[in-house]
């Protein structure tokens, strides 16, 4: 596929992804886009121009400050309508060519939150990530809990505090108990941790009632992002049982911009790990169901340099997206549109290639040393993380951007 | 305070009550009432009557489908709002008395879900029920987890399946792990069970990143509502570890309709339990932070009578709402209106007082008898579980109607 306008090469948004996003110009309100190189294709200026004047679609859809209206128009309009740029990109004389206005720098852009998330659920589907944290707090021999095989752990989490990519955050304050004390104390938090995780974006309604198979779940998940699920290891220690972590993870987690489609991964699609022991009927499912692509995590010390400490891939996932959305409404839980499902930290089974700093500094005792000699057991007020990733193959690559987020110091 | 309407003697909602709904009618659309008697005032025509001409609020709100822009215009508005219908409910001539087409009879309205919930939190703060719980998975030795009289546990739920009362839900199936078997089954669940509870609703935003103290907190609970949180206890055995439990309790949760203010409240306050240890400072708070409001459950199997199983009260909460909000914002989680944070079951010391089935029938060795003969040790097929809740003092009562829903058979 060859485009006629000037993308960069190696860039993430190259003619073969086309992700959907919420932007906004000096001046100008929220609408949506589509990434291609540099810029962003204004949705709102393309239905002005009349181009989606035969798919009898609501134009105003691209003038909302969510996708999530868009998104609800399903599928087979949404595959049509990145089909139809792609091609208009690629024809000489289309009407993307002959309408410039509607393309616009993302130098002049500002991103929002591309969806409003009704729910959020965040997953615990890396076997490595899960057999790691399992070693460190209960031992080799028992490190995957009796049920990790057979089903996706999941839990809620909180949608009100996901955020962009670049919105900072203040390290958290909670309770955390010293090992060696009585009661806990209130302080801010000494472990906050980053999680690398990807996250899908859910495009269908279930409705109360109604499972969806693994097969139909293709329908239900239109995109994924990049999602930096923030931890306070030690608020978590305390705080956790017996009904899971809550103000250890909901004091923000960061997305990143793009929504990058199903349909834009679909090259990248690789076998996912032999499931044994046999997964019950609901959770089998056929074919390529994890996704080749390269997650890279740095850390950036104020005034400092990046510094690569994480070397992952969402390939080595246990669980598929199909298989959590299966499980998560097996038992008749609804789904609505911009509905946010995370993977969990997805670690590789290499030490470089672990995804939080739990794993990378094995709960503290291994610290990093980052290129200006500093050390790092978690991470130091005003670092900031930044998360990377991209699949690519035959030369064509598609990526997601980045999730960045700096720690500011707490109150 | 005596009013000019007819109510009803021992109605739920009294001159003293006046609690908020959105509720319809044949041929008109979703709009915000209040309940009186028998009847609800409909606030949108009340504000075309030009009622509220004084307040200078934009009148659509009480056009909305759902009560968050009205509960967002905040606590000096609604309170002011409430006392100006207390006050023409008791004065002859008033715009009320003038304008009769306000009043819509119930029995012509059906209810909705008041507000959109962005996100939901369950809490477990009930010291009978945690100390029941923990004696019967870990021992009557280590009953209460150690952190349990140090932060009101909690945990994040699915604000999707948050239904009205009425809405009736099928038995979830899932997989469940039969003690003598070595790998999970798929099934119904075999153990459905209610949790008596309350819920309140977040009537102001903190914004990410600040904190909200327990005396602020007043400021962002608008009001009650009951609560049943449905549990599949066989789902949740299996599935909770390490992260809590997820397809167990988001198949569904029923609410009363009509929002109980915490001004209509304030009269039944009571003093909480004394909480040792001494809880940390930003937990700590002064005044009767509890409620007298009696709570009742009822099993209606299919064609019988009501059979009264549980007589609970929430002034058994060790946690308050204050305290919840509190800890819910200390590391800077923002709340936004409709928010609504579930109390965990409300069980009292006695026998009778148990809020759940779980704990009524011990695990289910000790079966309730019902008035038909049949014997319970969970929800049955076809069940009604019905909670009813009043609070009454000096001759006044204010009550939340009831929460009311039947369990289906599964697929």
């Amino acid at each position: 596929m060859k485009t006629w306008f000037n993308v960069p090469e190696n860039s993430d948004f190259s003619i073969y992804n086309l992700p959907f996003g919420i932007f906004s110009t000096a001046g100008h309100h929220r609408r949506a886009g589509v990434a291609i190189g540099d810029h962003i294709i204004d949705l709102e200026a393309v239905a002005q121009a009349g181009a989606f004047h035969s798919l009898a679609i609501d134009n105003s859809v691209f003038s909302d400050d969510t996708l999530n209206r868009y998104i609800a128009l399903g599928k087979a309009t949404t595959i049509t309508i990145r089909c139809l740029l792609q091609e208009w990109l690629c024809t000489e004389g289309s009407v993307l060519q002959k309408n410039k206005q509607v393309f616009v720098a993302q130098a002049d852009a500002t991103m929002h939150m591309p969806v409003a998330v009704g729910d959020y659920t965040d997953f615990y589907a890396s076997i490595d990530h899960a057999t790691n944290v399992g070693k460190m707090f209960r031992g080799p021999e028992n490190a995957l809990m009796p049920n990790w095989k057979h089903l996706p752990v999941g839990y809620h989490g909180r949608a009100s505090s996901i955020v962009l990519s670049g919105t900072n955050l203040k390290r958290p304050k909670g309770q955390v108990k010293p090992a060696d004390a009585t009661a806990p104390v209130f302080q801010a938090s000494a472990r906050v941790d980053f999680e690398l995780e990807m996250a899908f974006v859910i495009g269908k309604e279930n409705g109360l009632g109604n499972s969806v198979s693994t097969e139909e779940a293709n329908e239900y998940i239109f995109g994924f992002v990049m999602f930096n699920d923030w931890s306070a290891r030690d608020i978590q220690a305390w705080e956790y049982v017996p009904l899971g972590p809550f103000l250890a993870k909901n004091f923000g987690s960061n997305i990143s911009p793009w929504i990058v489609t199903t349909e834009a991964l679909a090259p990248f699609r690789v076998a996912g790990p032999k499931q044994e022991p046999a997964v019950l009927p609901y959770l089998q499912i056929e074919g390529d169901q994890n996704f080749d692509v390269n997650l890279n995590v740095y850390i950036k010390p104020e005034n400092g340099e990046e510094n690569l400490v994480s070397e992952s891939n969402f390939k080595y996932m246990y669980w598929s997206a199909n298989q959590m959305v299966a499980h998560h409404t097996v038992n008749g839980c609804n789904l609505r549109v911009g509905d946010m499902m995370a993977s969990g930290t997805i670690s590789g089974p290499q030490k470089h290639q672990f995804g939080s700093m739990l794993e990378l500094t094995w709960g503290g005792k291994e610290p990093l040393t980052l290129a200006n000699g500093e050390q790092r057991k978690f991470i130091d007020d005003n670092d900031t993380v930044i998360m990377r990733g991209f699949a690519e193959k035959d030369g064509k690559r598609v990526g997601f951007g980045e999730v960045s987020c700096k720690i500011l110091p707490a109150d």
